[in-house]
């Protein structure tokens, strides 16, 4: 079966979803467009093949009977409307994140997919589809390290544009470290607390980094995060499990060993699209695999609520300096039950 | 546009292929079958969405005027007659190694491509579209290391099946060595020795393994393989290229490095699946997208031959115990020019 | 010249410094002995070649004019007498860490110091002598990788004692992190704080393991010190340095590499001999080199100061649960001239 | 006890030593010296600590009753005189490898010391003191990756002085390869090859670099060894064993990883003074302690012999081109025996 995709947001991740969607995997088309800039979405519709309707708003698109599921990337402020209009529609949607900007607006959406009885939404936290974070949490799962106590991550960055802003390393950097250490440690954060080490001096005048992130979960694990966003060297995702018994560790992505110069070595990512590229398409693959058998699958809107309230427990410690409790409302059943449909580890 | 894709040949590889085309790769679909079990020609065509013709020949399917272009998974010794029926028929051809069994048989091809005007033939050499290759392509092609003066490699089984024979460790395995280093060097093999080591006692009695081979080559650069295809830790693949000022190795291919129990460490390949699935992902989805672009890409009949040749070379040595020099006819100029299409590395 | 040193404390550690002395490095003799148990010391000193003194005391040991130069390997609570005796009798002191237990005891061995108007007393934080933790130090002396802004620490142990508390953490264990720290970054601490994950069940019930220890420093530099001490997997001490453009981290240690039953992977160090052994040696080598050439040397008393002062505000941290700050006197311009001694990387 | 040392022949090689053995290890004084050139012999003999004599000759220094025992570092063709006066004075001698440079002198020497019916010479092929050749030994002989099959050696140079020639790439520079190769598969060579690759274009005219030397072994394993002598990036040695179920090989060396621009490494060995130093203390320290204890250790005589055989059939194989069996005398018992002395892993 073919799935037939509207997309609601054509810029530049839009337009990357819909060429993975029409040119890298298999299973889809794109059916149906829009935007908030209607010629955008006019030109992209001209270059894909087949039929592509270009609606004129995103409730059109949703309620197209020639579209089967809709992927949400336009600006975060739009997603709760988009999001919720597929639930009342009951159409499976891949929403990119943030699943919403308030802690409020993801409680709605949570509210409305338990109304409607079955998940029908699937965050784009990617990095659960990446293989070494898969084979970490492979190895957690296992028992061969016990128990996880620890997770230390890292995110750096060689250079963020100049729009960036301080709030934007917890928001959108880190948000990717917090959602990837809950899948991982299984777990949900109680508090957050911020440190601020010695200024990087390549970063803007208005940037705080490199910032040590801690986030203290139910389980008891720790969670510490490092974002350095001016480090220059490359993009450098780390991530360690500090287990009772051992440790498990991202290895490095590099595929040889140059030796040169008195030096072996490997290469490190330029960008989130070398890193991640793999992982992105297994994500859609995933979710198209997914809404073809009439399941779902993958990260949750609660784990975007989850994601949203954290992320606000730690943007409050960063502006405020104190330590930050978290408080979560009570996680409903159809969140909890191994689910309608498996997860990137086959147990959601 | 999809590519209506006939399948001659639904072993084991064939179905694989059919999985890759069908449920992995964007832009194709299956549209006819043939194979010498007609039977299972018929069970796998009905497992496959949409219209599948079943074909009683290789040369009906061919000739059917629904299929664009035709993957050949047969038996090594029909492969030369569906080549030359495709080349005949002017369309692409995607043929599994070897391309054929013979000398002759490889020339004929060559031959009829040749005067064909074009390429027509992909050969499923498919190390050439593994990441880790690919990038020591790149680092020879840099010059940074200088040029290249040896490649060592090894190829390593944990075990072999009980109808394998020593033949085929050069033939069906370090026949991809001899290929990449082909790739990877620019350069014709010009003289074939092999080294027996001392046995391995996991080996059956008429396996002659390890080996070391090697092969001379026009540009002086020497290739060293090492055949070990009983070693039991795992299948693991080695390559390094030795040049004038430095060297490129295939790096570890693990995800995670794992602590426990005294060591550090990370997973080897269990076997070729493992190890070699986006390859075999990646070439078929370049051959597609060839396809549908009127443009011809991969490795070549030339490709192919030279293979043979070299292989033919090899086993004499392992079988009598001398060095064999090898000749090869003169390289036609189909072959020599940057071509109608570009290759892995975008220079063919 | 052969330096006639004097051995004060002949148990497990001071045995050992004086196989060292005797069987392993160049320039040394051991004229004299003593210890709490004096049957000990008759013991100790009958084994070693050449006439050996054994005194009652260890102001007699000082005071006897075939002691060169004196080791303090005693208990910890009299380190400050033998320290200040040494310092007295104008003779050099090598003191095992801690210099004393207390933040005065460790002020009046400064005072006695500056008062004599020179470096007399090198306290054995032999990780400065270590191969790796050297090379981190060249390379942020280098500038390759900017001005350091964090350091990662990691102490495991596979376990520890039946008599180990939780301040032994920080006291025994980390005072060894927080001492590299302060070398490598060139800073002081000014803030401790304790944070403590959920616990490892293989620790014994009065023990908080693991913990992170955070440290605020004058440069900004933030350090955080993972220790966990009951990980089952190894002896692992983990460090790197984040800078500006670029970081360093210690290697693993192994020397070989071994592939087997489907993984590959080397060794990690069973206990603090195996992976410091050479530290050691090489730290009493350039001891005594020092003493011979009447130098000074390694870390300095104030080095033993600031450990405790830092030790403390992270031990009532640890109780008390809060961040702590750490207020230090003046340091006297004895130890921020580069001195009449070369340190390890030669700037003392 | 203090083992008095006579050193024979002080250029740079002997300097070394003397060093090493008055400035670095324990145990040790030179008490007496010779050179070629007395002047240089004198002026050594200055700068060294107590009474050092200063002979006419080797003969005189071995005669010389302040001499427990002769180290032998002169000009290779003066070896043998000086050996064969070692054993006949019943002294312990170090001889700097070659152990003679002909097989009839080594065969010598052999003869002599069976006549004196102990092992008293010991020959300086460092490497067997290396950490990490030890740890592969160690590996070997616990039959964890079962009986060694193949031997992979690379010995790479970033450069040769001008007055190297080709013959040296065996005599001097791949006789550690094969010293180690016999230690580490515990048999004889039997056959020797060599292949000539494509020249390093910035290799001198005069010399073939690179080379594959190949032995064959009683065993029936298979030694191969690259030499690259003019790679550039640095003094790389590599070291592989192929088993029946797994491989061993040598590490990095490197202490500290390093992330800049682009990429992670770590430092390869400026020189082999960089690489071996720790081997040649080791070497040293277990041969004193050894002559002390009045035993024997380390590479005998047999083992010279050995590689002065091997290397002969190389040679004649580099300048004939052809494959040279290598034919052995039968091994004294001297030999074979467990022997008077431990060797480096304890089974001499």
């Amino acid at each position: 079966m073919t799935v037939n995709v509207g997309v609601i947001g054509v810029g530049m991740i839009g337009q990357d979803h819909i060429r993975r969607l029409t040119q890298v995997l298999s299973g889809a088309r794109v059916s149906a467009l829009t935007d908030v800039d209607m010629d955008r979405a006019k030109s992209v519709g001209q270059g894909l093949p087949g039929e592509v309707r270009v609606h004129e708003t995103g409730q059109d698109l949703i309620n197209d009977d020639g579209v089967d599921a809709v992927v949400v990337a336009s600006w975060g402020p739009t997603h709760e409307e988009y999001v919720l209009a597929a639930i009342a529609a009951g159409k499976q949607v891949f929403c990119e994140k943030p699943l919403a900007t308030t802690r409020e607006a993801c409680e709605r959406i949570v509210d409305a997919e338990v109304a409607a009885g079955r998940r029908l939404v699937m965050v784009g936290f990617m990095r659960r589809y990446d293989d070494g974070y898969r084979a970490m949490k492979d190895v957690v799962t296992s028992g061969d390290i016990g128990a996880p106590l620890m997770f230390h991550s890292a995110h750096r960055n060689p250079s963020v544009p100049p729009h960036y802003v301080s709030d934007m390393i917890i928001n959108d950097t880190c948000v990717h470290d917090l959602d990837i250490a809950r899948f991982l440690l299984d777990t949900e954060v109680t508090a957050a607390q911020v440190l601020k080490p010695r200024k990087n001096s390549r970063a803007s005048d208005h940037l705080t980094d490199p910032l040590l992130i801690l986030f203290e979960t139910a389980s008891g694990a720790l969670i510490d995060v490092e974002a350095s966003i001016n480090i220059q060297y490359g993009y450098d995702i780390r991530g360690e499990i500090v287990g009772e018994a051992g440790t498990v560790e991202l290895a490095e992505s590099t595929r040889v060993v140059v030796k040169s110069d008195g030096r072996y070595g490997g290469r490190i990512p330029e960008d989130w699209r070398e890193r991640f590229i793999r992982a992105y398409d297994l994500e859609f693959q995933e979710w198209l695999d997914a809404v073809a058998a009439g399941r779902s699958t993958g990260p949750s809107s609660w784990d975007g609520y989850a994601a949203t309230v954290a992320c606000d427990a730690a943007l409050e410690a960063l502006n405020g300096g104190q330590r930050v409790p978290v408080s979560m409302r009570d996680k409903p059943d159809l969140y909890s039950s191994p689910a309608t449909g498996a997860g990137p580890t086959g147990t959601d």
